[in-house]
């Protein structure tokens, strides 16, 4: 009997995996052939372009995704309300160095990070620190650092594997460096882009004022990579170099905007959610293409999966364009609020933001033995080149949602270029490849599937 | 005793491995912070420019090489002589459509096939015949096709996750489909361009005459994807759509041209080798960076690794500049010749002409148990994102050694790009991505140093 039990029960997992490694070819086939993320991803980033939170363009964006999710075949979208922040660029930035060395003044290419505050037209002209840390920041204190401009020379680590790591390493210089200069009363400073690319494109992004270090919101730059290079370049042969610094960036009042949420009733279990997720927003620069239209169109196609294939989900499937990651993740912690209210029962989200590059993996929590339900695929996934299975976890939109107990995961994706065009005016649609956009969301749309039916 | 014994051998194997990873980490640092592989590329693709067989540049570059293997730190540069064919494409190709339904004739962009001969200034102006394979044409046969341009449309499937399949189930109707087509009478032909991308740029590539289906050497050429299109349309709205092709290249004699073969020599055992190639020709349209520009500064460097880093390797390293691969592989086989000549004991051998995209791994053959060498190094690869360990072998230019019993390996990269600009305009440096590059040729330079120890 017991070799007869374990000859079926043998035979029905290899029936089992034969059975999901037939609808893995299924479902490349329709992402290789049939989708429509790349048509989608066109729309939303040439048609409507950038879209940072609280402008017009998140606004239609919010109404395109709406619509865009009913015709891959939701059964229902909601808009679901967060206040998010309304930061403004304004007019172009200026940033003129200015040395005895130069005959005159010498233009460098910067721009104001997300968040700072605007120089207004008077602009700052003052003697430029440059420091290569947080230490060195520290050790030269107010002495050496009042009514001057610092300089965050810090350089992505090129010998990581890792782009993401190397970012990793400098992104703190960008968040928290103008409130650690204004504590020795630095008056504005400038980081160089976070990018492995010595190009002249500045990378702006995010930073914040931490008022515990100091009440004075300075205005904070980030000089393109070969600007930086200059600057650094012009304090070695000149410690007296001054720069000029011009920005016109204001925060408005907060403004409503949404979520989109769309999603598939479940047939069997339809109180029980897998999700995924990208957001909607983006930098002001650009087109925000990688970082992260493609995102919100591999969520919006997996809807289309299901209904184009009619496989009919088994657990209730929700496709999430979250509004505000870039600054400030009001979507992320409104729809993790949502679901507390509602209790909603989440058995996996997923957080596809690191582009639409070649997939590689994913990044599993271990919460609820996730990890060891989705390793189990691996040899699944094996033809569609994807190998990587790391214990890991969602990103910034689904931080709330993990912190209420849910298990994430994270999409991996081929990084390499990813940090040569984040956060610039390079970040546009025709970085993006259209297979390498078609599989990764073949990935994402395989591994919800095979998550669907495994509960 | 034994038990004791086990000890010492397992933690001899940890010592080891540890040491290997250690040695990984260093030589990944070079290349991701110090190599010289991507000023290299620069130099090869955009002072000397594309190098045909038999080329001016061709020569050019042969000589640059050698300069370059020395700077790179190689004990001795030889030029291997090998005759290669001197195909010119002449003033650029005409290829128009005629049809009643137009005004005008339609101009499509069009190049010739390498090696096709030309049209002459009178051009071909003919009836035009569809075909989707080499079973249609055999069914409509001589009555249909006699004084008939033959079009293969044949498209990519892009359902295949490997674009290299994709690209050899349509590379027959380049190589032999105008022999194919002659033995029915036809008078020239076109082929759908050998890729996954829909845009307007023609992809040539090699083709042949194979006399013992036709002596006639009829004119072959490549259509853009969407100049098929276009064809392919006209001819459906009217099938007595004709085109007119006119094309100037001429095969003209041989030429004598080189390998260029760069060598360190072994400490241990000099005379058995460890090489690794890839080709300095390349196509005359473009710049023939990732074919094959970025294999031929990814195997030069590998000398440079083994200098700067001060490793003195126990058998005598090659890098070789292989010439003629694109046309003849005249210089790969003239490489065997000579080995087999000079009785040289080759350990084994690895071909890069995959691009300088981001490494994935390699195909290894199993001859001599290298696989099984290479397979053991998995895990050491593995923080390099290295994952895929099959058994393959080398590419053209490893043809005629493999034949002779070398264990030859394929390096493997992400390819998903690679077909959109393969054999066109568009290869250029600026398509190859400096971190890459500097990856993949990190991930041969790993392979070879963990090959040349083990022996």
């Amino acid at each position: 009997m017991k070799n007869i039990f374990l000859f079926f029960s043998l035979s029905s997992t290899l029936f089992s995996q034969n059975w999901d490694s037939l609808a893995l070819k299924k479902i490349y086939n329709y992402y290789l052939t049939q989708s429509n993320c790349y048509n989608n991803l066109e729309f939303l980033t040439t048609k409507i372009g950038c879209r940072l939170s609280g402008s017009p363009q998140a606004e239609k964006a919010v109404y395109w995704a709406k619509k865009a999710m009913y015709a891959a075949g939701a059964d229902t979208v909601i808009l679901q309300p967060c206040m998010v922040p309304h930061w403004v660029r304004g007019q172009k930035e200026k940033c003129l160095i200015y040395s005895d060395k130069f005959k005159q003044p010498i233009a460098l290419k910067a721009v104001a990070l997300g968040s700072s505050s605007g120089t207004g037209n008077a602009g700052i002209k003052a003697l430029v620190i440059e420091v290569k840390s947080f230490e060195e920041l520290d050790q030269l204190g107010e002495n050496n650092l009042k009514g001057k401009i610092v300089f965050y020379n810090v350089f992505f680590d090129q010998s990581l594997i890792s782009t993401g790591n190397a970012y990793g390493g400098t992104v703190l210089y960008r968040a928290k460096g103008a409130s650690c200069a204004a504590r020795y009363g630095a008056v504005a400073t400038v980081v160089r882009s976070m990018t492995s690319v010595a190009d002249d494109e500045p990378h702006t992004g995010n930073m914040f004022y931490d008022t515990s270090l100091s009440k004075n919101k300075i205005p904070a730059f980030a000089l393109s990579y070969k600007a930086a290079d200059a600057l650094s370049n012009a304090l070695k042969n000149d410690p007296k170099t001054k720069l000029l610094l011009e920005s016109h960036c204001q925060t408005l009042a907060n403004v409503l905007s949404y979520n989109v949420v769309g999603q598939i009733f479940g047939s069997e279990k339809p109180d029980e959610y897998v999700v995924v997720g990208g957001h909607l927003d983006s930098w002001d620069l650009g087109q925000g293409a990688h970082d992260n239209g493609t995102g919100v169109v591999q969520s919006i196609e997996m809807l289309g999966m299901f209904k184009k294939l009619g496989m009919q989900p088994k657990h209730s499937i929700r496709a999430i364009a979250f509004m505000n990651e870039e600054n400030g993740t009001a979507g992320g912690k409104a729809y993790a609020q949502s679901a507390a209210d509602k209790k909603e029962k989440h058995l996996a989200a997923l957080e596809t933001d690191a582009g639409g590059f070649t997939p590689r993996g994913f990044g599993v929590d271990t919460t609820l033995g996730l990890y060891n339900r989705v390793v189990q695929w691996k040899k699944l996934f094996s033809p569609y080149l994807i190998d990587r299975f790391n214990i890991g976890g969602g990103g910034a939109d689904l931080s709330a949602l993990r912190n209420s107990g849910v298990p994430c995961i994270g999409f991996e994706t081929d990084g390499q270029r990813y940090f040569d065009i984040h956060h610039t005016a390079q970040d546009t649609f025709d970085k993006v490849n259209k297979r390498e956009l078609a599989l990764s969301a073949a990935a994402i749309g395989a591994l919800i599937y095979l998550l669907d039916l495994s509960y």
